[in-house]
């Protein structure tokens, strides 16, 4: 994608909107923060994910000849304008919550803070990275919580909706804490571990399905996993792959690391009779692999029934998010910098209490119980606003603010989420990896309470706003003489 | 897209099994078909989509110096193998169904006929490719049906899954049905229609929803959208809208183009009370467009109710095809020559019928009937079978072979739809542009018959065999032990 000029990749009304206020001279700063309402399939946690490729979008933001004269064909632009977009770059600073990060509703996962005309034009662009790739790497996170420890391959590239999907699906998915990806490019693109073995197609070509699994055992003695579902499981496909295993190892030159690949029928079955016959035959170690229309509740409930199976591939539920596929992240206004130089709090307002934003110019404070490194809570503070940890912290629920918890002063750590990632349009953060943000996402879940892990209803964690905060987005619902 | 390099778009395995079939000296021709085994959405058709990329896909396949160095690197691959990739290209031929066309169940869009080593690395990208647009094309169709008429916009790309799911999603809308979509880059790629008002933000950064009406009017005086929703629809939005429509009909100037958008709220009722205020105040050619999460069944209620919407845009249910996000295409191989050159039919066999693939190299003949121009069936035959319209038809359903249709000589007409695309490696055909292509989707839907066409429990439209292919079929299911 850093190849590619996205700078059209935008909503029309975006650039409508930044010729408004270029014609009326507005180019005032403003903040919009980047936000969701909900979790994706009910989960309990959202994993962030896709920040690099905001930063490479930014990064690379400039309307070519090209682009300024197809919008001049359009009709609706101004000379004036059309010229200023040519020398178009970003001047705006940017804090992102880095990806891997667990986040939770209403907090934001990113902020912009720029001249309107430039925070406008990257709303849509921004949105669609942020959204994709945290729905997969949450999507993920419920597949490899269900495997309990077994590996989780992506296998989805075929089902996803379009090139970009699969890859930067791959990417999220390896976020999420897939072990590797059947995807070559993703591979290639973000230094990660490509899997997989033989289709259908390798057995039919042959004349037997026993050639066909040792002319692939011949060539792949180091990894040799056997697809043994093209004829019949249990009658022929495993007992075939024990014929090749055995002859190997009677050859005195035994498959390093193999295997089976169930890809039909019941795997809670096919599995334990596979197993009894690999065990059976003097095949302890090889392994049982399977695939087909899986996701975390089959897996789940495969699992529960005691299904062999080693590791999993998983495809179309997981590269397309089936049960929700997508992440409500929307891109709201929170500020407008005055002729001080402050930034004015700024609500959209709306009858439902849940989709009033939060005003400002704000941080998140996640907080942590200091025994156990669980989180308690997220604040959202201010950006000025400061935590001392030797003091009581009492945290209220923002919509029944009865509802109240006080952390005494030393039982609790803070670390601030929002960090920098551009200052005056240049990046100032160094991406990690994305090994390292796998590895730091698997950490991230360490300090989610069981409870707030679970597929099923799962616990709620609190996100909630400092006093100071409550207190101005009160003020100006009652100006618009509203209640919260 | 074209641009990009997309050659290790493709899953591992194709490359492994590639090298296998390299050593083995194994590269005989083949025929692999795509099909897909059900409509998304419990449609009762589908809209192919996607040809044009798979054309660049493969007029560009080329593995780069730093492909074939990747793929070293992994370890895996022979240097001989390596060798022959750096200098692969695709050399087969390609059949296909033309975009826009409608599809049903088990037929081939897409037929690959080429030496097994190629057929077999183009697999993951071309069916990525056609899953994605054809579920979007096919999705976009419902939701154009369900508005009887009124325009669609594609407002979906801040929801896609990445930046081609917003691209290539607007390219698939537009051959569905839309009139126009907000994505810029779609817009300059695809030369259609881009649309677009508006954003919350626009108003909230004025003092007052009627400057901000204002400003947007002077601005845009042939095409004025007002976004009414902010504050409160009805007490303010709207009349705050009529002020501004009065004042520039007033001032002798009046708007050209011009109306609201509702983004919230009960879109049925606003709508008739948004429509009695701007008739009252004589504005009864002022539009209203609405949008927020419309999909073909609430589309389909609000014009069941009345509510007076003139343009609905469409943002992440029709991006994401929400209810249904992937379109089942499998790529299953039909056929491997001999060494006389003979194409032997190969059969994938499952437990479950409705899953054992057609064998041979096929065709398609549409057959419709002659008086109406309504499509009677698909007949899926050899490619060297021809079919006499003076003669009488028989058709028979393939699994229930008892339920037969006898079409008279002289009342029938057929169009063959598979059309060639590649020949051996050369690209013979001309791709329509994409208003072409949409114009043609618009009147293959005018070939089905209404039953068809309607959201829920469609009519089935019959996918049968021809006599001969039934028989080959047939005895080698027998052969293999198993009856059909």
């Amino acid at each position: 994608m850093s190849k590619r000029n996205l700078t059209l990749l935008t909503d029309l009304y975006e650039l409508t909107m930044m010729q408004g206020y270029y014609e009326k001279g507005q180019n005032e700063k403003v903040i919009f923060d980047v936000f969701f309402r909900q979790n994706p399939c009910n989960n309990g946690y959202s994993v962030c994910a896709g920040l690099d490729q905001v930063i490479d979008y930014i990064k690379n933001l400039h309307f070519t000849y090209e682009d300024v004269d197809y919008l001049r064909g359009l009709g609706i632009f101004k000379e004036d304008f059309l010229h200023y977009l040519s020398g178009f770059h970003f001047s705006g600073d940017i804090y992102a919550i880095p990806e891997g990060t667990v986040v939770f509703p209403k907090e934001p996962l990113l902020k912009v803070i720029a001249p309107i005309m430039e925070a406008q034009l990257v709303e849509t662009a921004i949105l669609n990275i942020i959204n994709h790739q945290s729905l997969i790497a949450t999507k993920t996170s419920r597949i490899v919580f269900a495997a309990n420890g077994d590996g989780i391959m992506e296998f989805g590239l075929r089902r996803a909706q379009g090139p970009d999907a699969g890859l930067y699906g791959a990417r999220a998915a390896m976020i999420g804490g897939c072990v590797g990806t059947s995807n070559v490019l993703a591979g290639q693109m973000f230094d990660v571990p490509v899997m997989g073995t033989h289709a259908h197609s390798w057995i039919m070509s042959f004349p037997d399905e026993y050639t066909a699994f040792r002319t692939y055992a011949e060539m792949y003695p180091d990894n040799c996993t056997l697809l043994v579902d093209t004829y019949d499981t249990l009658k022929s496909g495993v007992p075939n792959a024990i014929r090749v295993f055995r002859e190997f190892k009677d050859s005195g030159k035994p498959l390093n690391k193999y295997g089976i690949r169930l890809d039909s029928g019941d795997l809670a079955y096919l599995s334990k009779e596979a197993r009894k016959m690999l065990d059976d035959a003097g095949f302890p170690e090889a392994t049982i692999c399977a695939s087909n229309d899986l996701d975390e509740f089959l897996l789940h409930d495969l699992k529960m029934q005691g299904a062999a199976i080693d590791s999993w591939g998983v495809g179309t539920n997981l590269i397309t998010s089936k049960d929700c596929p997508s992440f409500g992240g929307v891109y709201k206004l929170a500020a407008i910098q005055n002729e001080e130089g402050e930034f004015v709090p700024k609500i959209k307002i709306s009858e439902n209490t849940e989709k009033i934003t939060n005003p400002g110019n704000k941080t998140i404070y996640r907080i942590y119980e200091k025994k156990s490194g669980k989180i308690k809570a997220d604040l959202i503070c201010f950006s000025d606003e400061v935590i001392d940890i030797e003091q009581d912290l009492l945290l209220f629920d923002p919509i029944e603010t009865w509802k109240k918890t006080k952390l005494s002063g030393g039982t609790y750590t803070v670390r601030e989420i929002l960090v920098p990632v551009f200052k005056n349009g240049e990046c100032i953060y160094k991406s990690p990896t994305l090994k390292e943000i796998a590895s730091y996402c698997c950490s991230e879940k360490d300090t989610l309470w069981d409870e707030t892990k679970r597929l099923f209803y799962p616990h709620r964690v609190y996100v909630d706003l400092s006093k100071k905060l409550y207190d101005v987005k009160k003020s100006l619902l009652d100006q618009m003489n509203m209640t919260d």
